[in-house]
C-alpha cells in the first residue's frame, strides 16, 4: 500500500494531493436514496453490486437505506464485505478450484451466501465443499439471456441444474441470475427496452419450466444501472443488481436517458483530482493521471466543468490536456477534476476515497469529510 | 488489501489461486543479467525504472548485478523504493504542489534523490522545500526530443534552467533527461533507429550549449526497452531507464526485433495466471481475470503456448477466450497462462508476485519459490 493518503478528514479541497479518487458525497448520497426509492416503489429488492464500490462503509449506507444485502464478482471481494459487516452476499459469477470453493464455504458459515453456476460438475464441486465445512450455500443457476458470456440455456438446462441442485446436501437453490451485461450501455432507451424484452421471454421461458418441474425460483436477479427500470417493471425480475448509480461515469453518460419523467437521474458522484506537471505547449498540458490511476477501457475521462478541455493520449502516469481553440490552458500546479470513463476499474486503482462534501457549489467552501479505505481494491481471487 | 494470497512458497504449480502475478524467476534473472552485460559493455550507467516491476526486491537485484540505482515516476514510488533500501533514487517527473515536495526533499535527507523540471517556477518550489527541510536535491532540465509530452525545447531553454538550478541553493544541476516514450514502440529497427538519432540531435544541440555556458551536465538519461541500444551507442546518453526488460510483455514482442546478433534478447517473464469459470459455446469460454486483472491499454493479451486460443471481450472481471477451427477448447476449471499485453499497469493492479521455478520446462516440476509484495503497488501520489 502506498506510504501516505492523499488527504485528511477536515482539509480544504485544496490541499488533498493529486491524484486522488474524490467522492461528492451529497451527489453519492442522492444516488443512494434514487435507486432505493426506485425499488422500493417498484416493489423489488434492491441487491447492489459491490464490485464498483468495494466498500463495507458504502454497502452499509446501501443496506441501511433498505438493500437486502450485496453481490460481489470473487470469493475475497465477499471475505472483505462480510469482514466489513455485511451479513448477506451473493457471488454473481461461478466459482471453481477447491481452494475458492472451501473459502466460498468457510464464508457460508459466517453470513448468508450466494453463488451462480452453469455446470453440473460444479454443482457437484460446491456440494463437496458445503459438506466439508459444514456449511450451507445459495446457488443460482445462471442462464445465458443475451449476453453469450456464462449461463446455461433457459428452459430445461436450467431445470436440470435446478433439480441437482436441490438434491444436493448443503445446497439450496435460490433461483436465477439472468443478467445481461453489454444491454446496460446500449444507447437509446429503446434498444435498452427491447433487450430485457427478450431477456425476460427468457426468463419467462425458464421459471414455466421450472414449474413444470414443481421448482420455485425464490429470486430472479440481474439487472445494472442501464436497464434496471425494464428488469423492475416486467413482472419477472425480484432483485436488482444496479452498481454503478452510485457513482456514474463518462460512459453511462452517453446512454440518451430514458423519455420518461419518473426515471430515477443519478449524477457524477465520483472524481479523479489530477495536477498539471507540464504545460508547454500553446494548446496542450500534461497531468499527473494516466493509465494507474484511471479505467480507460470505456473511453477516456471527461473533464469536470471544463467544456473547452479534453482528455487524451495516456501514458501509465501521464494525460495530455488538448485545449480547444478558444479555451484557457491550464497552467502547471492547477488541478482538474476527472469524471472517469468506467468507475468501476478506476475505483480498484486506488487505496483510498477522499469523500468532500460542498462540491456541488464550487471547490471553495469544499473540504474532505472522510478518508475511506477502498477495503476490497485489489481483491481479484 | 485482499484477505489471502494466491500462493505461498513451495506450493506446486497446480495450487496457485487465480488469477495471479506469476513471475518466471529463471527468464526474469536471465533479463536481468542481459541488460547488466549490456550496460557494461556499451560502458553506459543502467538506472532502470521501477514503474515497472514496483519492487525494492527486484531493484536490488537491478543494483546487484550494477545499476547505479532507481527511476520512478511517483514521489510515493520514491519512498517505497528508499524505505526498501534503494539509496539513490531519480523521479522522472516533474514534481509540483508543496505536500510533494516537502515529501521529496524529506527523501533527499535519507537517500540520493534526483527530480526533472521544464519550468523556472518549479525551480524555485525545488529550492524552497530544500531550503525547508535542509535537504540537497539533484536536478535534470527535461528536454523534450520528440515525444512531445513534458520538457524544453532543446538550447536555450534548457541553458537558462540549469542556470536557475545551479544558481538555487539546495538543488544540483544533474544533467539532462532526454527520453523518448513513443519511439519504444515504433515496429520497424529502422524508425526506431531514426526516432533516436533525431533525439540525439536535440541532445547534441543541448550539451553544446551548456558547454558554451561553462555548464556540464553529468547525466543524460533516457533510453526505454525498444530503443535503448541507440542511446548506449550515441556516445550522448550515459544512463539508460529501461524498465520493461525485466519482463517483457506481448506490446513489446510486436517490435521486429534489431537485426544484429549482438542485441540482447528478453523473455516473457511475466503471466496471469487465469481459470476457466465457464464454457458454454462450443468455440469460447470465460475466465477470471478481466480489467481488474490485466492492462489492456496496449492490447490484450496472449494465451501462452497456446496458439489455437485467443483473448477478447474483457470485462472488470472476465474475458472471453475464443477457441481457432481445429483447437481445443479449454474446460471449466482449467487453467491458462496470459502474457500481459503492458507489463507496467498489469503489475499495478495485483498485490503480489508468485515467483515460480522451473516453467521454461512446463507446469509440470515448477513450484513456487517466493511471493513478494508488490511493494508499490498503488502509489499514484
Amino acid at each position: 500500500m502506498p506510504p501516505f493518503p492523499p488527504a485528511r478528514p477536515g482539509d480544504p479541497f485544496d490541499r488533498i494531493d493529486t491524484p486522488a479518487l474524490v467522492v461528492d458525497l451529497d451527489a453519492m448520497e442522492r444516488n443512494l436514496t434514487a435507486m432505493a426509492t426506485f425499488a422500493a416503489r417498484a416493489g423489488v429488492r434492491l441487491r447492489p453490486h459491490a464490485k464498483t464500490h468495494k466498500s463495507p462503509l458504502i454497502a452499509a449506507r446501501q443496506i441501511a437505506l433498505g438493500a437486502v444485502g450485496q453481490c460481489c464478482q470473487k470469493v475475497s471481494e465477499a471475505a472483505v464485505l462480510i469482514e466489513g459487516g455485511v451479513r448477506d452476499v451473493l457471488v454473481t459469477n461461478q466459482i471453481w478450484g477447491t481452494a475458492k470453493l472451501d473459502r466460498l464455504a468457510a464464508l457460508a458459515r459466517q453470513a448468508k451466501v450466494g453463488v451462480c453456476v452453469d455446470e453440473a460438475a460444479n454443482v457437484d464441486a460446491l456440494c463437496a465443499a458445503a459438506e466439508r465445512l459444514g456449511a450451507t450455500i445459495e446457488v443460482l443457476v445462471e442462464i445465458d439471456v443475451g449476453g453469450r458470456r456464462c449461463g446455461v440455456d433457459p428452459g430445461a438446462d436450467a431445470v436440470a441444474l435446478a433439480r441437482r441442485i436441490v438434491a444436493s446436501p448443503g445446497l439450496t437453490f435460490g433461483g436465477l441470475q439472468a443478467y445481461f451485461g453489454t444491454a446496460q450501455h446500449r444507447r437509446t432507451p429503446a434498444e435498452r427496452r427491447d433487450a430485457i424484452a427478450a431477456a425476460g421471454q427468457a426468463v419467462r421461458t425458464t421459471l414455466e419450466a421450472l414449474a413444470g418441474a414443481g421448482l420455485v425460483a425464490r429470486t430472479v436477479g440481474g439487472a445494472g444501472t442501464g436497464t434496471f427500470r425494464h428488469e423492475a417493471a416486467s413482472g419477472l425480475w425480484n432483485e436488482l443488481q444496479t452498481g454503478s448509480y452510485v457513482f456514474m461515469d463518462a460512459d453511462y453518460a452517453l446512454n440518451e436517458p430514458d423519455p420518461d419523467n419518473d426515471a430515477p437521474r443519478f449524477e457524477h458522484a465520483l472524481f479523479v483530482l489530477t495536477g498539471v506537471l507540464s504545460a508547454r505547449g500553446a494548446d496542450r498540458a500534461v497531468v499527473d493521471a494516466g493509465h494507474k490511476a484511471l479505467g480507460n477501457d470505456s473511453g477516456f475521462p471527461v473533464i469536470w466543468r471544463r467544456p473547452d478541455l479534453s482528455y487524451s493520449r495516456p501514458a501509465d502516469e501521464h494525460g495530455a490536456i488538448l485545449v480547444s481553440p478558444g479555451g484557457s490552458r491550464p497552467a502547471p500546479g492547477e488541478r482538474l477534476l476527472l469524471v472517469p470513463g468506467h468507475c468501476d476499474p478506476t475505483v480498484n486503482l486506488h487505496d483510498w476515497y477522499v469523500g468532500v462534501r460542498g462540491l456541488g457549489s464550487g471547490r471553495d467552501g469544499c473540504h474532505v469529510e472522510c478518508v475511506w479505505p477502498v477495503a476490497a481494491r485489489g481483491a481479484v481471487l
